[in-house]
């Protein structure tokens, strides 16, 4: 495993969140009645360490990979989808490339392990191979590759983060990586594949079948049944190149203080991963939506998260994470700039 | 009843809605992967009567009013925080007037009915009366004043459509406004008090047992038990005027062609409200949130709404809605912004 990866998160302000929490309660509003929005503000003043939290530069990483097993009938779309989606992103044409333009954010695409053979025009390539190995037959990645793609998340994150962030999106795109991702979440959590498995693109139910028996079988021959196997080993055997970059960035992002806004099954598959290899890095995680995607649910349980939106998404690329951005702005707006009863004239609860 | 009340809201168009949604089926993402978000377009789209959905200028009107049945201690906070929040919406202080700036939108205060003695500066006063009476001993409204406070919506509604809007959001200040309208809500649904009162701005649990005798008696005393009670009567006999001009508003709203951005617990109660004076205005009314007032699930139900928002908000002043606002826009600019696979020559699902 890379070395850096286990070294300790900086703790969140208890100072700044205790202050926050008395500016809350000073504002010209019935304690407590904006509800999940107080807490998003509390939250980020103690990670941000300031009076004033924000949330205005977020930039966004997206990053791709491909996969082996989606040769085995896993994935409703075919694998050139993820290299035409490179394509996609860097015109402006997908989802996130519009929502990144609405909310004034920078947008950097990572080929993390794309089948492309050569460089896309404005994404950044940094990839151990083309695509991982086929997990039904053999490791999909050897580990000096894990730890490569560890770093690849940590050399993206620091990149954008030396323009400044209040906090960082992190998205991924990746035909076949939903499972990819629902067999690490089977082998970090000892759940069921039933449980975990959805219906990714949008499989129909034999599609789902057949998903859930390729896991089943692949978690028998690499041995991490139960949920007793290191991180690394189930990135080297089931992994996917973007989903441990993910996992390399979040550690990176809370290790440099920068809070990281969590997207949807994927990304939430590889903040786990990233909290059972360094659990100091979890305060420093905002869950910003529950998709539509079966196993999500089950991984936001596994970390306590209470998620902010609820919009039954299921398409990845940060997109979810993308479209919470507006409320934690808001919280943030709301926490700095309201009145508070003495400003304001108004009276207090009657005695 | 306002004889104009009666009058057809336009069908939305279902051109535009077929259009929207072969639109949806041709952008850069699997089919539905967008969830709540392509609904939101697709019914835009269609009560826009437009290619081109869009929720840029969304005017915020807030209808304040003061409550007779406040004396009996159905509120944690003094009747005198109601004059008292209008200065602070018109200074800039409160959390509407924070979110109005934040997301670029104007913002109207109207008095509809506080017991303010003189006018407000930066707020339009449109009256009837000062407060309504006490409805524990006798009507809260005459029925002209009823006829009188749904032409205040009515008039503040035109007033902020001329200038232009894509959707308005409607919202309410006033002190002891929950009981008022859970006894309305009572009276239109023939549901129990004890199903339909929460804790409001923040009783404790005797406030509230306190705040559901006072309703089951008035409902009792004014002959509102059950279901069978006309609207007219209902506001006569425990209305609020900003409640009755929130319905008079969101009525004028549909038959302007305009959608309505539906808030919480009181805006859902004007809004039902509407919709049993006016059953064509149903389909311009889009549901913002779910609150944490213990009525609103009930309300949505009644009128089978699904919310965007879920975020335990109980404040009122159209916050809720708001908050929603950023996400219309995003539905509306992915719609329009997106590439479609053609377009991007991204190939389709596996056939």
């Amino acid at each position: 495993m890379a070395d850096w990866i286990g070294g300790n998160c900086p703790v969140p302000s208890e100072t700044h969140a205790k202050l926050a929490r008395q500016r809350q309660a000073n504002l010209t509003k019935p304690a407590g009645s904006l509800g999940h929005l107080e807490r998003l503000a509390i939250d980020l003043a103690a990670l941000q360490g300031t009076d004033r939290p924000r949330a205005l530069r977020a930039p966004i990483i997206i990053f791709a990979g491909d996969h082996g097993v989606a040769a085995r009938g896993v994935s409703a779309y075919p694998s050139d989808v993820t290299v035409q989606m490179l394509y996609n992103f860097a015109s402006g044409g997908a989802a996130i490339s519009v929502l990144a333009r609405e909310l004034g954010v920078p947008l950097l695409v990572v080929d993390a392990g794309t089948l492309s053979e050569q460089p896309v025009p404005g994404v950044l390539t940094d990839k151990p191979r083309r695509g991982t190995r086929d997990f039904g037959e053999e490791a999909a990645l050897t580990p000096p590759e894990v730890v490569q793609a560890l770093g690849c998340g940590r050399r993206a994150l620091r990149q954008v983060i030396a323009e400044g962030a209040d906090l960082v999106i992190l998205g991924e795109m990746g035909i076949g990586n939903t499972t990819s991702a629902a067999a690490i979440a089977c082998a970090l959590t000892g759940r069921r594949p039933e449980l975990v498995v959805g219906n990714g693109t949008g499989l129909d139910d034999a599609g789902r079948e057949r998903k859930v028996i390729v896991i089943k079988q692949a978690l028998a021959f690499h041995g991490i049944e139960g949920s007793g196997s290191k991180v690394e080993d189930v990135f080297s055997a089931v992994g996917g190149l973007e989903i441990a970059a993910l996992t390399g960035a979040i550690v990176a992002s809370a290790q440099n203080r920068v809070p990281v806004l969590i997207d949807g099954f994927i990304v939430s598959v590889a903040a786990l991963a990233a909290v059972r290899i360094n659990p100091s890095c979890r305060p420093w995680l905002i869950f910003s939506h529950r998709s539509a995607e079966r196993g999500h649910q089950l991984m936001l349980e596994e970390m306590d998260a209470r998620p902010i939106l609820d919009l039954g998404l299921r398409l990845g690329e940060g997109s979810g994470a993308a479209l919470a951005l507006p409320v934690l702005r808001l919280a943030c707006a709301l926490h700095n700039g309201m009145a508070t009863f003495d400003e304001a004239a108004v009276s207090g609860r009657i005695p």
